[in-house]
């Protein structure tokens, strides 16, 4: 059976190319593949943490030595990658994906199963911000979702919110399903936490509460959210004991947020982990041992639509377009 | 706030206690504590499976230095326990579990937030099954959930039932939402398996499939499914090529299941996974990376009245009943 990426991976042999070890990024393209003129990474959140905890101002050369050794930007400790932007270079006259040479596009699927060679060294990257500027090139194929940037906003705008395009979109889907529900948002002043919020409020949500760890950054999401509350998202206790909600959807990077999002979360309701720091088996056996009949939801980043959602989202609400760009302007900043 | 539990934690402090690193079984109960004579462990099938790899036949003393260090059986590398039965000794005033002094009960929540301590060194068990005869003692409180064994059934195939009884429940649930689904589960001559085999052709599947790694396991769930599969789990292809489900249960206990499982799923389907041993990332950027409208589901190992329902499923279904006998048998004997 064909397997969707399949012949871009070294090994193991037979898995998909998230699940592989190593992928091969050589840059001739088969007749269904899309060769991408890479511009610059975004690297996931907790990856982009991890590896500057570990490697601080060597980060530069453990991206430059994962991405030579698996053909990809996989980090192998968090298991997660992020995404790209680039200009399409070639198509295959098989190809399925919608772009033309020329698209100034983002990929919507994860680094993880994405081929790719740097060939700049990441010499216009200071290490300091996820957004990592590069030349390299990128393979895409018929499965891989990609969005053509549209022309009205900054691209890099563009591209922190296609990032996380699968949170709204899967929160929309479920706060839908409840009637008048309240929808407690771990991180919600993040990136996919804002747009979360939003969503949930478009969807139906009667009450949104973001759950900030501190005044700084509580204050960024006032007004995007019905109630703020400053809180540890780690702290079981701390949050369920000020946060009741029928939708509880965890934004926050960091690991150790399950259980107060179960505890958090009202019998009958859903909780959805939108975190790569999610732990399994914490999610599962918590809300066993919490005797928690809540619904416990891995988020999909990937829902038809998505991407049009959250642009849609970020033009049609000033506050969260404004903290977009403030988060921007203090990545750039840092 | 109260936490459930949260008394019994000793480090770090706050978290609930599967969290914790470290819990408190020191035997004097709370007024709302019961404590537990215990009398056979049944680890959890991707413990075992790590720990006999890891330690051979040093597998004992491993145990034994795991619940002395941690006040718990918690394995620090899958994160997964298991359960206990045992005969209640004591119960405090304020205790709100239904039990009585004397009653022989299973707790159906993990071992891995059950303070325990063990007091005979393991001497009776050989280290080859899961199943561990013991001495010593557990403490439980009011939102532990544990059930009292029937009489009508060999402890250890009721334990063994109970162990994974979340399974066929939530099964059960989300088959239910389907009109006349297809269900494969990945695993099914296992006993979480099996179990939800039968649970979702009772909630209305039209159609069920066993995956199984070999021809001596298809055997075992011949007559449970309307068809078996020989097909190795971790591999998209081999399995998509031949199973497509409206909903897939992921019951095998060793990783890499999460991508064939995806591929394996219809648009709008669902998957369940129950695996200890399922990577949150893996399955993540999976479903995003295939461009999968799939539903991922953490399996819950707490829906209300799981326990009478895998017991009933069991007293009803005679082949169900001789697959948990023989797997009992087999333990015994290996």
């Amino acid at each position: 059976m064909w397997v969707p990426g399949g012949r871009r991976v070294l090994e193991p042999v037979g898995v998909l190319p998230q699940a592989a070890w190593r992928l091969d990024a050589e840059p001739e393209i088969a007749p269904d593949e899309v060769r991408v003129r890479v511009e610059r990474l975004n690297l996931d959140a907790a990856s982009f943490r991890q590896l500057r905890e570990a490697h601080g101002d060597r980060v530069r050369d453990e991206v430059l030595r994962i991405v030579a050794a698996r053909g990809k930007m996989h980090n192998p400790v968090t298991g997660s990658g992020g995404m790209l932007i680039g200009v399409v270079e070639e198509v295959g006259p098989e190809a399925t994906l919608r772009v033309r040479p020329g698209d100034r596009i983002a990929t919507l699927v994860s680094l993880t199963l994405t081929p790719l060679r740097l060939a700049d060294g990441l010499a216009r990257w200071d290490g300091r911000s996820e957004q990592v500027p590069c030349d390299g090139h990128a393979i895409l194929h018929g499965r891989t979702v990609a969005a053509v940037l549209p022309d009205d906003l900054d691209p890099r705008l563009a591209l922190a919110v296609l990032d996380v395009c699968g949170a709204p979109a899967l929160t929309a889907r479920v706060v839908a399903r409840y009637s008048r529900p309240t929808v407690a948002v771990l991180g919600g002043s993040g990136k996919s936490g804002s747009l979360s919020l939003v969503a949930a409020k478009g969807a139906g949500a009667v009450r949104t509460v973001a759950v900030c760890p501190d005044e700084a950054e509580a204050a960024r999401v006032r007004g995007l959210a019905d109630e703020v509350v400053v809180a540890d998202a780690r702290d079981p206790a701390a949050v369920a004991g000020r946060v009741r909600a029928d939708v509880t959807v965890v934004c926050v990077d960091v690991p150790g947020c399950e259980h107060a999002a179960i505890l958090a979360t009202a019998d009958g309701g859903t909780v959805i982990f939108f975190s790569m720091a999610t732990s399994f088996s914490a999610a599962a056996l918590g809300a066993e041992g919490l005797a928690a009949d809540v619904t416990l939801l891995i988020g999909n980043g990937y829902l038809p639509g998505h991407a049009e959602m959250a642009l849609g989202l970020v033009r049609a609400t000033p506050g969260l377009r404004e903290l977009f760009a403030a988060r921007l302007r203090a990545d750039c900043a840092s």
